[in-house]
């Protein structure tokens, strides 16, 4: 294939959220020449949502001529298996059960779609065209509503034996700690560290301080994005939710570099806008824990990509990855 | 090369401990033809313990013809690194610092040395020769004096970008727990699931409940065999030890399924002696702890190979991995 040749082949990148659907049409500079967006929560059936992702996808796709220009489709959505193409159990879909959902694109689309999880497709798209290239080991990290991960090794993202490795947001960093809303379990990385733990732990400390800034907002508006605006306004407490959102957050991290050893870890996702007010205390705790031959040697750093076009790009990495 | 000249290639599999280094002789087979020992605490520097070594193994290998028949020697020794052939600030070897041990072999042998940590040899000979034969993904823990560990990915080993992957032991299982007598953190895995730890634990129980069978043990006669013969003889403290020790390991080990989805974990070393008083409670918390996804499908067996040849196997495996 000529150079000419191959910068015409793009791929279709689709990030699927509990909420909101994204996908885009990128080349293999990781350029995403086309994008747009619909709901996810609209549709009962899955068959209903691909359909109706076809009606928004086609007219896109049909600016780059035949859709044999397109090297296939890669798709990142909760609890997305590699191996088998399909989304399993996922909590935060609204199709329950295995939903063999690479088949029924492939059916629709006549392109032969690759499905992992979020966290993985966000962890490839650092890889080809972020702040991890040319790294061989690092772990992604995504803080949002919940908190998933994507583990790079020798150069390969960790599928384990059965396509769902990496799921960091579910280790246990307190055991017998905070009951998680979605899964029971006790003390999860993810019940601190999401911006829904953050709510949580927002909404504790403030009822224990009334002096706090934070008891300012009604409750349902103490998320991140607040507790980051009384933090900026030097809110002690709103502070504090961060500092222990943070220490938890590194002394997970410190496990996970035991365990790999990366060169870094990127965090990614809407709790990353806290900056320092998380990136230091978790810095500080995951030195803290860890094995001195581990110390000094670990960068923990934001992801480089735009959230916007991150998980489009890292679904449409999988196609030429594969 | 003929099969018949593979089958009289052999290797130089060496097992560097605190106290004892074991050596042998291995061919494609797996079978240990010739082995040895000597103490690796008697010699003050590195070079003193590498002339005695070769003194120990030269008459053995003369068995086997020229050095030319052997294809290389394979270390595994506390902190070995793969990429650089050291070991580096091992708390348990008698010396001290960055030892350049492949370099020094090498030069003494006339053979490449590969060297890496005592737990990824382990790894590597239960996936060549023992119960890992054609797993892909699985974690080896070596649970001894201290707690070790392997990480097998995609089928290698994972080294990290340092060649200090699989520290597994000092991962924190209790944030602010035990305090771990050499490294000083709290709440590692090491502190509870080794046999000093099991010791502690003992020797704490046994103060608190004076009926305890254990209380009819001197100090220092309590370690994990001693607690292992009180509990088949149904002392209920000692086999709550071995229960809370198994719990202890149980939940490390969901934290572990989770990061990279192995098939199976091995578990392998001297407290396994105490079998099922570990190997249930560690099931079950393992099992509790786990995401659903995860449940019910990670084997947890005991190592296949005589804890008198693993070492040995994995360390010469190493030769032929490479």
């Amino acid at each position: 294939m000529s150079i000419a040749d191959l910068s015409s082949r793009v791929a279709l990148g689709i990030d699927i959220g509990g909420t909101n659907t994204k996908f885009g049409v990128v080349n293999h500079r990781g350029e995403v020449l086309e994008k747009g967006g619909m709901r996810t929560d609209a549709y009962e059936k899955v068959e209903y949502f691909i359909d109706a992702l076809y009606e928004q996808v086609q007219p896109l796709m049909e600016k780059f001529g035949t859709v044999a220009n397109f090297d296939g489709i890669g798709v990142g959505m909760p609890n997305g298996n590699y191996y088998k193409g399909t989304a399993e159990h996922a909590p935060n879909l609204p199709w329950k059960g295995v939903i063999p959902f690479g088949e029924l694109m492939k059916a629709k689309f006549g392109l032969n779609c690759t499905v992992t999880n979020d966290a993985n497709a966000a962890a490839l798209g650092e890889m080809l065209f972020g702040a991890a290239r040319g790294m061989k080991n690092f772990i992604m990290i995504t803080l949002g509503t919940g908190v998933g991960s994507g583990i790079v090794a020798n150069g390969n993202l960790i599928y384990g034996h059965d396509g769902f490795a990496g799921e960091l947001g579910h280790t246990i960093v307190k055991p017998g700690g905070r009951k998680h809303w979605s899964t029971g379990s006790e003390g999860s990385l993810e019940a601190y560290a999401s911006a829904t733990g953050i709510a949580i732990t927002a909404k504790k400390m403030r009822a224990e301080f009334p002096a706090s800034m934070l008891n300012k907002y009604p409750e349902d508006a103490i998320n991140s994005k607040t507790v980051f605006e009384c933090a900026s306004k030097g809110d002690p407490i709103a502070i504090e939710v961060f500092r222990y959102t943070g220490q938890k957050l590194g002394e997970a991290l410190a496990n996970f570099v035991m365990f790999s050893s990366p060169e870094a870890i990127l965090l990614f996702g809407g709790v990353i806008k806290a900056g320092d007010f998380i990136l230091k205390p978790a810095k500080l705790h995951m030195e803290r824990n860890l094995f001195p031959i581990f110390r000094d040697k670990v960068k923990l750093v934001f992801s480089e990509l735009s959230e916007a076009d991150a998980a489009i790009l890292g679904a449409s990495a999988l196609v030429w990855e594969k």
